[in-house]
């Protein structure tokens, strides 16, 4: 087993995955009934926030417009970056801001403002609440990286 | 983009994934209150249930125990399983069947039988009732490869 990573490493690493070309995450979202859905969605990161764009009748749309917690899982089951996060922005696509879909398309090669049903299409900004990174058990100690919506400090500078 | 696979490759590719050495999955729940969990998990693969074993005080445990559906995603997110499950089976560790244990054991390369605080763990046998499997946009029409808790009859056999 490797060696845990320090903060800074792990933090670097965390943002390489959730910058990397075409990059996906699993989206896990309850309905208000308490049944989980889960569906691999292509993200764009604008920095400090992650956009999703998904059909408005998917699941996943009708549990975001109904509650706006939702926890994504990125990297490796064994290189993971996990994300609890809020919806804190909800258009439909052609209502959408530009800045959010721009970040989307130039990350994931998909521009759904091209997209023959774009009007079908529903975008959400998802700001992380928590980030935790891990690898290994031994990276358990320290995975969050990311609380209350803010990076915590490096515990060692 | 390749050509969609036939039904009966769609079924051995997802087989295989279910029953790598040390396969994986993402395991969705959610809280009665209809908060999202998702975390990933070591599976074992029985021939025609999926084992998980988690501590008894985590989220998905909780969440198992109050309410028996589970979405479980495996493999790549562009060559994805996703089964929707249902627990047939709870236990405690020391009173978990043997046989589930042994095919977790087996399959995981983690036997947590052997594990210091194993009374600390809860096994669940899940049962699929939907399984389905696509890679790209192409596949998604005949994803479904077992609806009902049975697979569903080679649409061209």
């Amino acid at each position: 087993m490797a060696a845990p990573r320090p903060y800074g490493q792990r933090r670097a690493d965390a943002l390489a995955i959730l910058t990397a070309p075409a990059a996906d995450a699993w989206v896990a979202t309850a309905s208000s009934e308490g049944t989980a859905y889960l569906v691999p969605l292509s993200i764009g990161w604008t920095g400090d926030s992650i956009v999703l764009v998904t059909l408005r009748r998917s699941p996943t749309a009708r549990n975001l417009a109904a509650a706006p917690g939702v926890r994504l899982g990125l990297g490796g089951t064994r290189d993971v970056v996990m994300v609890d996060g809020e919806v804190v922005t909800e258009a439909d696509l052609p209502n959408a801001p530009a800045p959010l879909l721009d970040a989307f398309a130039a990350q994931s090669g998909w521009d759904p403002r091209q997209d023959s049903n774009a009007a079908d299409y529903q975008v959400f900004e998802v700001r992380p609440v928590q980030l935790q990174a891990w690898r290994e058990a031994n990276e358990l100690r320290g995975r969050t990286l990311l609380r209350d919506s803010a990076w915590v400090d490096d515990p060692e500078p």
